[in-house]
């Protein structure tokens, strides 16, 4: 089941920057496991911003809501999930 | 280059029948021309909402101004564009 | 898989009565059906308004398109929906 | 009475953690106790958020209030309140 | 039970003059009526808007719904609804 | 001269918890006073909400500037005002 | 009492020109014989909109309602109100 | 040439309230000096805000852009700016 | 005198073809025109958008007023204007 | 390629001065290499404002993307981006 997420990231200027850059290497580790599971279908980065869009494809709301509160920068983030269906356009 | 367009389509509820699905029916045709070409790389349809969320792969910006122009339905749209980047954690 | 529903509902004051009192009673019989079958939770009624806040629980996202689509009112209906979870301090 | 509450709980980064956990634990026990009376009717999770949406049946506003006022969490929420009416369509 | 309604009216430019007037003088005599009975507790008009902010006082959220359903200028209306309480500093 | 206000108080959570209870104590009392001098006609508390809806009955704007401006818990408040007038259908 | 006031002024296309530039004269009339009164002290047009922000200096709100009331243009108006005062720093 | 500006002013909190009071004073003698000169044609306070309503007449942008930067709350204040013109109904 | 003046054409779908190709030659005569004489520095269009963003450079605001006004599509547009001034980095 | 960015900048009133002093000099020195390259085409400062509107003559969204995050300003601005193409009415 596929669902748009956009993830804008607002990290406090005053964040110790080490916490910070651990986070997010554990984000990317996170997230790329993710991708590989075919959970996370795509990713892109907004031009200019730091905030993602992404299409995930899970089983289900609840398997969304735990991979989203599990991402290591989850308490810095704001979080727009809009739900998608195949298009009966697409070829 | 890539782009996420939401396209939001609103056709006036008095607007002739036939019409319409003439419309609808070139606006099927030439979306799929566009996904066979790779310039229009993915498409979902809106859970609920008669609307689409869509990822773009043109030369630049001039380019998805005139497929956009062109789509048979264009005049009954509302139209948001966000740039995007490949992101650095994308496997 | 639970998803919150609101509709607000706008017909233009000039419609045909008969045509909308027709409609008015399909969406009412097409409505309870899905109420019958579990997939249509919970309807109540938005107080001084013409929309309803209900709680859907269907299979997936194009279940609850399909649902929402084929309601008799939906050409006249602003939706927005919300994915949902169980609780954990549900008892 | 039939009132939605929508509640959006925002803990400040650098709140004390064993204060926080020690109020989520109230809001459980406080939030389970009103399941059990009946007046908190339905409770979800909202997804990807941290907030949820429930169903309230109570006498009057007053009482809303007071149990508003008394969740655990209150300071940290952003409440929103739609009242509701039993739906005509209702089965 | 207290609540203050605000309502906006919104009467299209071409609507029959005579039909609108004799509306408005069934408006005005429904909402005297309820005035008279206690449950329309006070109306004031909103400076430079045909619109006014009221407190009603009904038993309960159908009560209100049923009364503002009946209003004859219902199909012209924006409704707000803020539910009240007595105010603890109140003398 | 009539006119709605509405005041959202928002003490941060930071606040001495003295300093404010002092202050509320003095809200009361100010609030009480102008109360019965006819002023402060109507104060209704927001269900669930950290808020009043209050109708004022001043000679002018200056003196509803001032007596907003000397309300004890005027720095934590956001307020909105709405000029009133008498309503022609009002009994 | 000071307000200040803006007008936007919106003309549906299909009007018909002749009855709209009677208005426009009587607008004209209209707001010059306020501005003599003292009532309508200040008028500017906003610089590439069919609107104008004023100062209206009047005995009470119900003045205010009344002068807008009878604007000739007011059918095609929206109106906004900002109730003001002498301001501390005036010379 | 003529603008509207508005100025509301939010200073922090725990803001030292001596140098606040010294900004304060340091704005007066600065906004009445161009009172004096005539580029700071209009100043009105907003009822019940810590906010004024302002017309400016300068040479240009840059005028009003220096004008407006050297003002010492500028810091604590958020300013929008209307272009105005001479209204064609100006006696 | 820079301003950015942002349109955004929004012609009704019922309006006649001709009438309207006559006044996209007027619009585009007038615009050239105007490019000539240096008072429209820039015109872009907005990718995917019925709209163009430009910068005018004029005399005063009742230059821009003029030309703005004159536009033959003026009436299908909305217009936002933000002035603006040379930046001190610039080279 | 041909992109409108406005930058809204907000330092915070406790940053030390001497280390935002630093980096509005190393803007200036990144800003103006980039002028002189033609890949920042315009920039104007917004009137009253600490922002700039800026247009940027760039490959692609990747180019933009790196430049904008290389502003030494950048953690202190909010970004606002619109894709631009040439206009069909430029000389």
């Amino acid at each position: 089941m596929l669902f748009q997420v956009r993830m804008d990231i607002n990290i406090p200027l005053n964040e110790d920057i080490n916490k910070v850059n651990e986070m997010k290497v554990a984000e990317k580790v996170y997230g790329q496991s993710l991708q590989r599971s075919g959970k996370w279908l795509h990713i892109w980065r907004v031009t200019g911003q730091y905030a993602n869009i992404s299409i995930f494809d899970v089983a289900d709301n609840e398997e969304l809501h735990q991979i989203l509160l599990n991402l290591p920068l989850y308490r810095y983030m704001t979080i727009e999930i809009v739900p998608l269906n195949q298009h009966p356009s697409k070829i």
